[in-house]
């Protein structure tokens, strides 16, 4: 059983500004998400897309910005379960909660903070009839660790970027990469398709295109897959894996089910105060959430998250008053043992 | 008559971050602040000073976060009435506010956005009979504008960072800088200290201490300011200007008078929604306001600025429908012809 003070599903941007605003307050937090990575929507997808909009940032790369967040947090040693779903929550008698993910992984804390954007997100999946049969078998939806691939043959399908960006990177690392997608034309970054080309050249990817997959083969575990050409007979290419990279459409998913209120797809917060949701200790930030006037902003998670964390404070600490004191005037103590502060003014004599 | 859409008071972060917000629901701004230059207490007060709860900046420095915002928002040209002090305001027949500053200079706008931080900043002054009767005729509290001390005799006050820091940069302007405060020991950056001590060495600083102003004297404008040293008699320094620079304090002033619902020193607003006051068409943002759970934290400032500028536009724009465009998606259109946007994808066949 994992424990912390805060328990945090989902790990975007203000899931992870969570663990710095909690860590601040001297509280200890723990993510889940569904994704292999921290970083939300912002890594997953869209990481080399400009954001405008973060305040005093005229341009940040999605990618960077989930950067910056992990490393303003990372003195505050937040744990992670990642690739993992929260899939059921259950109140203890103590008042505490404890959430199981669709792994079995178990954590127990008395606060919740759900900051799951817009759901977890879900694979689109080929309409293959037995496809599910080979998940975790060889089908892989998602890449959460490249170094399974070494040395193994791979087949990826798609056409956007994911397709291509991974075609690239695991070019360098499987025996051989296969790609295939149902047109000609790719949508992507002019960098990534390009060489995709470049790689396609030198033979280190097998392109095959117009096609699509129509049917997986196997014992237990891929070892093939059927590939048509329009009006040509479907071809068998040996595999040990199948990577479809159709793109992720997030789902509230089992959030739903926790008896929180819900309206357009969203939890209902009180957002007088503090962002809790109709159950107490189960507090609901960032674009999950809905009150009036609700922008799905990505500073307004930040702010949300603050104010968050301040009630989540009285709630472990009953009674105890907090003072806020800004960062400048008392700098950031790690749970690490690493200390931030200004330089101090000196008191010195001119003679 | 200067005429806009928001007229924002207060030229601190908050309402440098509003003219960006504003700006994306193509609304134009102007604003008034007190202070010499943008940026509030984090350029007056405190520019080199890290800080280091802004989200996704583990550290930056007060001065910095300005220089940033000010970037950000600069596509969207917003006009500042700047060393001027919003004095009074009045509601006009056609609903919009004139706001006058203790210069006289008049702005009229529908929507005012009090940004004010903790009120605006006042020196201290140092207690001299005759001092107002000299007050902009060879006494200044603030250095506005460097070039008016170009090969003048000045006399600064004071013993922290702001005297230390001016007597340095008007030694290369002015004929000649003599520096006085009541003790030896300054208080500062290191740097200034040493920086001081190196000028004075040099003959360009002219340092007299422990010691104090005890009269000025002139006809009509500043000619000579009397100096005491302890258990010492006076001497008479001759000089065109007296700048005391004893410090700021933040006073809310004439905004008290404005006929807002006044709680602890700031403005009580409505948070369910958008930070408006209890007189329509006047929001409080940032520091100046107050309501349950509210944080003076500059992060919050950027959450209320964005959420009270789409109130402010359906003021400004009745039974319009405005729907949120991520900056991602839709870029940047700046009032200036400028635009920014993300690289688009390429749709391009691999062959």
């Amino acid at each position: 059983m994992i424990k912390t003070d805060i328990l945090i599903i989902g790990a975007g941007p203000t899931g992870l500004f969570t663990v710095f605003e909690a860590g601040l307050l001297k509280l200890k937090c723990h993510l889940i998400d569904a994704l292999p990575q921290a970083g939300g929507q912002c890594s997953e997808l869209y990481p080399k897309k400009p954001i405008y909009d973060i305040p005093a940032y005229p341009e940040i790369l999605a990618g960077d910005l989930t950067q910056k967040l992990i490393e303003q947090c990372k003195q505050f040693e937040p744990g992670f379960t990642l690739g993992e779903r929260a899939e059921t929550i259950d109140k203890q008698e103590d008042g505490s909660f404890i959430v199981t993910t669709n792994k079995g992984t178990q954590h127990q804390a008395p606060i919740i903070a759900i900051a799951g954007g817009l759901g977890s997100f879900e694979p689109r999946k080929p309409l293959l009839d037995n496809i599910t049969d080979f998940e975790d078998c060889g089908v892989e939806y998602m890449i959460k660790e490249p170094e399974l691939y070494r040395d193994k043959k791979v087949v990826i399908a798609g056409g956007g970027d994911s397709a291509l960006d991974w075609s690239i990177f695991l070019s360098d690392i499987a025996s051989s990469v296969t790609l295939i997608h149902r047109r000609n034309e790719f949508r992507g970054h002019l960098d990534s398709v390009e060489k995709v080309q470049e790689l396609k050249n030198l033979g280190k990817i097998n392109l095959i295109t117009p096609a699509e997959i129509t049917a997986i083969n196997g014992n237990g575990k891929v070892e093939s897959v059927e590939v048509t050409k329009k009006d040509e007979t479907p071809i068998i290419v040996e595999t040990d894996h199948f990577i479809p990279l159709f793109g992720l459409s997030p789902k509230l998913g089992p959030i739903a089910n926790w008896g929180l209120e819900i309206e357009k797809n969203a939890i209902k917060v009180n957002n007088a105060l503090d962002y809790q949701t109709n159950i107490p200790g189960i507090y609901a930030i960032g674009d999950v959430n809905t009150y009036p006037g609700k922008l799905k902003l990505i500073l307004c998670g930040f702010h949300e998250a603050t104010l968050m964390c301040q009630s989540a404070y009285q709630i472990i600490n009953p009674g105890k008053r907090y003072v806020l004191k800004y960062t400048t005037v008392a700098g950031v103590n790690g749970f690490d043992g690493t200390r931030k502060e200004a330089p101090k003014a000196v008191v010195k004599a001119i003679e």
